[in-house]
């Protein structure tokens, strides 16, 4: 994307190949920083530590995280091991395993000696895929904004929960990607930004990327999305995903449920932006299969902001001493998903849909 | 209530009937500090900043309001200008409606010379009569409470929203009477405290009681509750309101539809506390009727919490100039409500059953 007239993306390799860049997304949007990242620990704690995050993303920064592995040794017990270490960063979304299980595959089948170069190239190429795929999403996802342009007056308003923008894969983002390509062609949208509590990915990530594209936008409370579909504010709802399973369960980050129960209850379109490498086609019921990452307490009972005199700095809002509990992800059922639009298309959340995207049957 | 041994109540009329004391909620958890409020200026202003908030309490402050007016000026016109004055601090709960107006009721009724003593005898009744109901519905609540303790082992998982306890009302509280209650009674409860944003009100304040009390509690961000209530996590939902309709449709703090959706996609009784001043059977049709206050953007994109050196601050959270929209409440159709725990007794969110509560047939 464009930002300040340049262009941008959360993930940059080297033109060395001896570390990949990436922005430091804690710190935004208060600031613009990019963390060079040399190693596999590095690759490891920027994950783990959510310095970068979003499925899509974390599966290509991981890859380049195998990469730099090959650099130090790339035997096939140094790369299985680390791979496996990568892998456990963040267990929820699952392109992390197919990003790792893909750099697996290209590096192992290379001689020990042209594996740095290799795995360089297939990082590389997961990245540049997954500017295509998300590109593809926008592609498809456009129409169905442009028929509600088509029979209303006045912008399009889309809620979006968590980011699923640039920032959360290479570069368009999922949800984001049919928002911006819409944009683009002069369609008139408005978005309500979820919070997204606790990490507040809303108002941190996604206002501030809607906000570099000249894209109209609200932030809400996560709590404000159901009563603004009772009263007919929203056309359209757009999220990411983490992991979908062969039945079109979608796991997302946490109150994508409730979002989609709104939706539900009040008739608004739910779609979920999925590129195809997040679809678990080994996993069935989401609720009961889909492993969710606990996270620290502490990211709910406190919170980082920008104080008066311009410093970063975190503040407790609960008791000291208060327990929280703090599951990262939820998992809404096929049931309420209207659709999800993938590079390959619009598809039904359901098994056979999913399987014949996924395996068409010979022509 | 019983805080560090002693009683505390959020309210206190000065004995000698020149001031109401109230706890400076926008302080708590971090600091317990009483105002002096001695105008109805003051009042007003507590009552819109929200020093002090919760349905029932803000009727009762409301009402020493108006007894401060009668000791400047106790004429028709004054009385009626400030009651007007003080119902606009707040739009959407009711009871600042009804103890206004029974305080008005009370004193034009009234010589001059003694609208001052009745005007204080008026508001003591009506906050002393709010302990009362809320006791009473704590006794109707708590056989809700015995009969999950009886059927399962381990704790009786309550989740409740914003701040419905003692700190919303003048002792008790309304939707944590029940646990309050059940908790003296030995019984084993552990709260699911939503968070509550944009203010907090969970982390804040019911966190804060609930410790206070040796209650048992966990606190969690907004977007965890249904996934707690797919995981059968939630035996319980109870939240306060601040105004019902004749029919049942429940006003509460936003987000409070989006708990009742997914209570009710999983099985799990949903229940209001609701005090009959709450009740407003003027009205029909929440969503269409009952007006929602929007409050400040700033209360979205910046938020208050103690720094590491115990300083009191504010932080920004979303990038400079981001439009947020603050609808304060939402309103949860009757349909989603498995019943209303009022302090005459337990009843179905029903036009029918509602108006039998309030004008039983004669015996």
């Amino acid at each position: 994307m464009i930002v300040n007239g340049e262009p941008l993306r959360p993930l940059r390799a080297a033109p060395e190949r001896d570390a990949v860049l990436v922005i430091d997304q804690r710190r935004l949007p208060h600031r613009l920083h990019f963390e060079r990242l040399a190693t596999p620990q590095a690759v490891f704690t920027a994950i783990r530590e959510m310095w970068v995050r979003g499925a899509p993303l974390i599966g290509a920064v991981a890859a380049y995280g195998l990469a730099l592995q090959a650099r130090s040794d790339a035997g096939d017990e140094a790369l299985r091991r680390s791979a496996a270490w990568l892998k456990s960063a963040r267990p929820t979304a699952v392109n992390l395993m197919w990003a790792l299980d893909r750099m697996l595959r290209d590096t192992l089948n290379t001689a020990v000696a042209e594996r740095v170069g290799v795995a360089w190239q297939a990082a590389d190429a997961i990245a540049e895929e997954d500017v295509r795929i998300n590109h593809a999403i926008g592609q498809h996802g456009l129409p169905l904004v442009e028929a509600v342009a088509q029979r209303k007056a006045g912008p399009v308003n889309i809620l979006t929960h968590c980011n699923a923008g640039w920032l959360a894969t290479v570069d368009w983002g999922t949800a984001t990607s049919p928002i911006y390509q819409a944009h683009a062609q002069g369609i008139a949208v408005h978005v309500w930004v979820d919070e997204t509590r606790p990490r507040n990915q809303g108002a941190s990530l996604t206002a501030w990327e809607l906000a570099q594209a000249g894209v109209q936008h609200t932030l809400i409370a996560d709590n404000a999305g159901g009563h603004l579909m009772q009263r007919g504010q929203v056309d359209l709802c757009i999220v990411g995903c983490d992991r979908v399973t062969a039945r079109g369960d979608v796991c997302n980050k946490i109150g994508t449920y409730l979002k989609a129960l709104a939706a539900h209850d009040n008739g608004v379109p739910f779609y979920v932006a999925m590129p195809t490498p997040t679809l678990d086609l080994s996993l069935h019921d989401g609720l009961a299969e889909i492993p969710i990452e606990d996270r620290s307490p502490r990211e709910v009972t406190h919170l980082s902001g920008r104080a008066a005199d311009g410093s970063l700095l975190e503040v407790a809002i609960a008791p000291d001493g208060t327990a929280a509990a703090n599951p990262a992800f939820d998992v809404t059922p096929a049931r309420l998903v209207k659709g999800l639009i993938t590079e390959r298309g619009l598809v039904q959340a359901e098994a056979g849909a999913l399987q014949a995207l996924m395996h068409p049957p010979p022509r």
